[in-house]
């Protein structure tokens, strides 16, 4: 078959980090690459095409392609889709040699990395929180990610918004003590006891100031510390509060006749929720041992997936499963290469 | 007695107006003035310092105090109590004509704006929401008041925000529909029928384009909303949930052995919550209708009873109600005189 020969570039811009990767008809992985945020809306379209473009030339430099130039792009693109973004995209690959660009939403890239299935759910909770139904490959209903101020809720900002109020509230002797405010305080190197009442009025002083310095979303940088201590009253109430949200979050996407496994994504989702200890697992609403709730760390096996999809390759199971541990072994033996070659 | 010749000017420095009085040691008052927003943490120094000075010279103007000039001024300011600002102001005041300076807090204003005591507790819900404790004349403990993003629960913002979120989340299929989005899309102009999935997308893009262009603090423009149609079942668990808010933050400043009455101050909780109409009422966490209660405008008669008290004056109960009344009568006349003189 000459399909096998034609070489797709797949990438996956998300927010803090983008891969790229060289994939064949066949699944076979022939380079891959990694850059930072790529996404337009958050880093800036500028800064977000120099990510996609960097990460590319990784893939293609570390690829034995020739004869086989890549003939296609699909960039899965957390954040807004803009005609800006999409021309200076197009244009700058073009110029390293790359084939036309089809930009897809990163939620269809998330859910196809966990699953050949052309139906299902995708939710994901990172920074924000969005969820999503998806039928016959297609996004049929998106609800969530309206951003720190006006949705989000169980997301990282969310979760570290309640810390940080709740730490704020401890000090100022409105809300019980939680071990929380230690690790706030420890955080945002506040060095003033909250043992006594002069140095917590000093560190909740301290803390106030600096935290309306910050950009709200970076709030999120507290999440982590409600699943350190999650045994702490405090804490467990917001991450259980947290799991509620996201569930009613995927609930407003669950149609009645539509089955399918629920994709999992996003840092506080997997890494987080997905990852908890029995002691809190028990108490959260998500379905978290669900065998039908899948856990994918990004969308990049998704985009190539989509790649293949789009020349009308029949993404089935056996294939889907080729590409993933084709993806998986380019980024490991590149994560992992200086230390095999000691 | 010579000490009745001598004339205050006692000012109320609020984040929307300020508040000027002339008055004297037997409490009659000779001259009322009024300007814009006269906090120096909202408005800045200069504007802040431009307020006071024109409500004086408003109140300097309107009184008869020939041989009597103001020998001291005492502001009750709300933001934080600067320095920088009390040496600017004082300079300017002096260059008025006017004697040395005294800053209190608003929050002893509006307390002694209520009562001649000198024991209880003031809880004040407007854009914010802030509890103190008083004893002995003197705050003996503040909690809350710590912002749109670290506390507040409860207040205008508060309140404003979750409209905000419901509605969002309302128009996002995520939440169940409420009256509030009708509202909230007519206070900003929004057009778009919500009436049909179409029409709900293009209202909810808008929206929250045009939210995220606000300072945050201006969601507070939403929480007369709820008040409105309270009886909508999402706009009253926003209202029971912020009443919850402000019960709590008055029971963090209780002191089981310190009785007194609660001076309740600040547009959402004297002109929303202790105003509420029966329905709504029963469902409130705070004691409205309890004759301990007692509302109160502004921190404009506090500070005139901490002026006379500044020099030993006793404001016993009759002193106080004079001044109560006269603090009406010139604020009273002045606003209602255009009307009067047809």
């Amino acid at each position: 078959m000459a399909e096998t020969k034609r070489v797709f570039l797949v990438i996956d811009a998300g927010g803090t980090s983008t891969r790229a990767v060289l994939v064949d008809a066949s699944g076979r992985c022939l380079g891959y690459g990694r850059a930072g945020g790529g996404n337009p809306t958050s880093a800036g379209i500028t800064s977000a095409v120099a990510a996609v473009a960097h990460a590319s030339e990784q893939a293609l430099a570390g690829g034995d392609i020739t004869g086989k130039p890549p003939f296609l792009t699909v960039i899965a693109l957390a954040g807004e889709n803009t005609a800006a973004f999409r021309e200076q995209v197009s244009a700058r690959l073009a110029a390293l040699g790359f084939g036309p660009v089809i930009v897809e939403p990163d939620l269809l890239g998330m859910f196809h990395s966990g699953t050949h299935q052309r139906d299902g759910y995708v939710l994901v909770a990172g920074t924000g929180a969005v969820a999503a139904r998806v039928v016959g490959g297609e996004l049929d209903q998106v609800v969530g990610g309206k951003g720190w101020l006006l949705g989000d809720a169980g997301s990282g900002y969310w979760i570290g918004h309640q810390v940080a109020r709740a730490v704020v509230a401890a000090l100022d002797g409105q809300g019980p003590a939680t071990a929380l405010t230690e690790l706030v305080l420890k955080t945002v190197a506040i060095t003033a006891q909250s043992d006594s009442p002069a140095g917590r009025a000093q560190a909740l002083k301290q803390l106030v100031s600096i935290l309306y310095s910050w950009r709200p979303v970076q709030l999120s940088e507290f999440a982590p510390l409600a699943f350190r201590v999650h045994e702490d009253p405090v804490a467990r109430e917001i991450l259980v509060a947290a799991s509620a949200a996201l569930a009613q979050l995927l609930a407003a996407v669950r149609a009645p006749n539509l089955a399918g496994p629920v994709i999992a994504g996003g840092g506080v989702l997997v890494g987080g929720f997905l990852a908890a200890p029995p002691g809190l697992r028990e108490r959260l609403a998500l379905p978290t041992n669900n065998a039908r709730v899948i856990p994918v760390a990004d969308g990049v096996v998704g985009a190539a997936v989509l790649a293949l999809r789009s020349v009308e390759i029949d993404v089935d199971e056996a294939l889907w499963h080729t590409i993933q541990m084709e993806v998986a072994r380019v980024a490991g033996v590149r994560a992992t290469a200086p230390s095999r070659r000691r």
